[in-house]
């Protein structure tokens, strides 16, 4: 028998998950041979050795360009894959939202960045509360009330709270819009005594799912230029840092090219999802494998042309590209949505399908899929060898 | 102080959940005057007052043709919702999943119909464990092997597992294709001993959505009558049932005037999302209310034309309509959805937005929204006065 860790490791983090059904049947299947193809669907399976060398590759790319590495954890939300990327290097991860860091850190998780803005008392009394915990906790923030909000956050939960002042860099969507907004911004925390400026953060969202490497270069160059602006600012008012942030999958190559960036926050290079493999293509950037799938059952197959499995709306993001059925037993076979809990699946031409027969398929974008997943399968080859706990799912509050 | 009941009852409810500082904030919310306003985002938010007149409206909609009524839980996957028309005379609930099912047993609901079949020998020894606890459950089926899997898993249990055969209706996504399927179906339920024919189940997923009751009445009568050829065809071999089960929120009137169902499935009514508004228009069958929202605040107002609030991808269905604003204060604003976390919502020409407000959409879907929350806050007017747990959300298994 195969297993990552003792079975009653794996039963206790899953705590009432654990009473499910479903997830006792998979907890009896752990390190059984074959017992990839046995578990309840659909399922999120993460095949360990693809993502241990995708973390792997992304850890010696950035040592080898000087950089530090952070991974997003918003594409996991899993302290135990977490775990994995800072075993392997990274200094801890950076979390989307105050729940998703609340959840990590919870699980253990140290060295979190939140690099989303907050709005309001309560959400920065939980950041403060958070800070107490994880001394190398760190958090964004936008504009001087923000800043307001945190540092009286920071002084009534008497800590220190580390921020990072995030610029926009042509998305519009977070960060100061101006070398004057930041400078302001800049103001706002110095006048707070329990917040210390740790650095500056810049990430282009629009960059990342560019098709051609050229192309990538081309707008990194353009835009990012804005954080060596913003940091010039904010010194000559006397301020002192040094961590520059930001960064994704499809960047990284630019980013490093560009040398403003220290520090990179990857994520999705550990799954490698179908919006990146397409957009990625061959180039370096691309260099990953697809380490997350979705398994799913046929349950129904009486139509003539197509069969139903169980894998709907709720089992895939729809936001990007639809599902693509692997491996050659469904080789050409197209997938479409068929409701909130089912999918059609077009038969394949050189063979028949059996009713209760297993598919797997490429993520569409993985975020929003492994959202879906209270638990991930972790196989190696076919055999389920663990089964750990997305703690940050559905923590977007 | 108002609130549904006993702060201790909703803690409990919420078991582990409770413990998330956002949950914590909420919890100490109820009953507030203006709780509503202050609550953690995104937050999925029902409007009980609307919920209860809708449910209210549908349950005196099938007594007065004549009609059963199971609503489908896979709208809410919510124990505590399912209770609240229980009450107003539904005689029990639908389910999509085996998973969906265990979740809402397990919280006491009754009367379960599973309206998906099932594949696989340890599925159904689960659908045999759920007749065990509950003596109205039930099941389709729609295949001869599927009939053996259950009936022989019904027999290990020494249960008898109620079945319904499940007729396509000309989607194609599940049910038997033909009459000669059916009949097949049938055969093997008779075999098995601890099987027993309940009835028959046709649902025109298809027709739902359609704009126009005219429309929709001709696809139903167009499509329907292959339930009555099934259920002649089966009483002509010996079978002996009354049910005939399906239909939806679109389709009542349709339903109801082609009187061969004599049981209704629908659910969205209870919430009225965005799609369905816009396709029932001001037809008999749209005459619901909206119900169900989703909460967000603004957490970025740098840019000119917009401003970014906390819900994106995780936090609405991104297969329908987009979410719309709701409330004068927002008339006329557009949202986009701006990456997992994140939406644009354009400004409103007639007043600045402040940093930290909050904007309340509709849901583009209901189904696959509701199952992003863990929990929903349920509201009369400003006050927040309960908060449920979603035990079906993710439970797709």
């Amino acid at each position: 028998m195969t297993s990552e860790r003792p079975l009653e490791a794996i039963t206790a983090e899953l705590g009432a998950l654990a009473d499910r059904p479903s997830t006792a049947l998979s907890l009896a299947l752990i390190g059984q041979p074959g017992s990839r193809y046995q578990i309840p669907t659909p399922a999120g399976v993460i095949d360990l050795d693809a993502f241990d060398r995708n973390v792997a590759r992304m850890a010696a790319r950035a040592k080898a360009a000087g950089l530090v590495l952070r991974p997003h954890a918003k594409s996991h939300k899993c302290a135990a894959l977490a775990r994995r990327q800072i075993a392997a290097g990274a200094v801890g991860v950076c979390c989307a939202k105050l729940a998703e860091a609340e959840a990590l850190s919870a699980a253990g998780i140290r060295g979190i960045l939140i690099t989303s803005s907050l709005a309001g008392q309560p959400s920065a009394a939980r950041a403060a509360r958070l800070a107490g915990i994880d001394p190398d906790f760190a958090i964004t923030v936008d504009h001087p009330d923000g800043a307001t909000e945190i540092g009286e956050a920071a002084q009534a939960a008497g800590v220190t709270v580390r921020v990072v002042l995030d610029v926009d860099l042509g998305m519009g969507r977070t960060g100061v819009a101006s070398v004057d907004q930041g400078v302001a911004v800049g103001a706002a925390i110095i006048a707070q005594p329990s917040l210390k400026l740790l650095g500056i953060q810049g990430y282009g969202g629009h960059w990342q799912h560019m098709a051609g490497a050229n192309e990538r270069t081309a707008a990194v160059a353009d835009g990012i230029g804005k954080l060596t602006e913003v940091a010039a600012a904010l010194r000559a008012q006397g301020h002192v840092f040094s961590l520059i942030t930001g960064g994704g999958t499809g960047t990284f190559s630019a980013d490093a090219a560009q040398g403003i960036l220290n520090e990179i926050q990857a994520g999705s290079y550990a799954f490698m999802d179908r919006e990146y493999r397409e957009a990625l293509g061959d180039d370096d950037d691309g260099a990953f494998e697809t380490s997350l799938m979705v398994q799913a059952r046929v349950i129904s197959a009486n139509a003539e042309r197509w069969v139903t499995v169980d894998a709907g709306l709720k089992a895939f993001a729809t936001d990007g590209p639809e599902p693509e059925p692997l491996g050659e037993a469904w080789a050409g076979s197209k997938y479409r949505f068929f409701g909130d809990e089912h999918g059609m699946v077009t038969r394949p031409r050189h063979r028949a399908v059996a009713r209760g027969e297993r598919v797997e398929f490429t993520a569409p974008h993985c975020d929003p899929t492994i959202d879906r997943y209270d638990l991930l399968h972790l196989v190696r080859g076919d055999v389920l060898v663990d089964l750990v706990r997305v703690e940050g799912r559905g923590a977007s509050q």
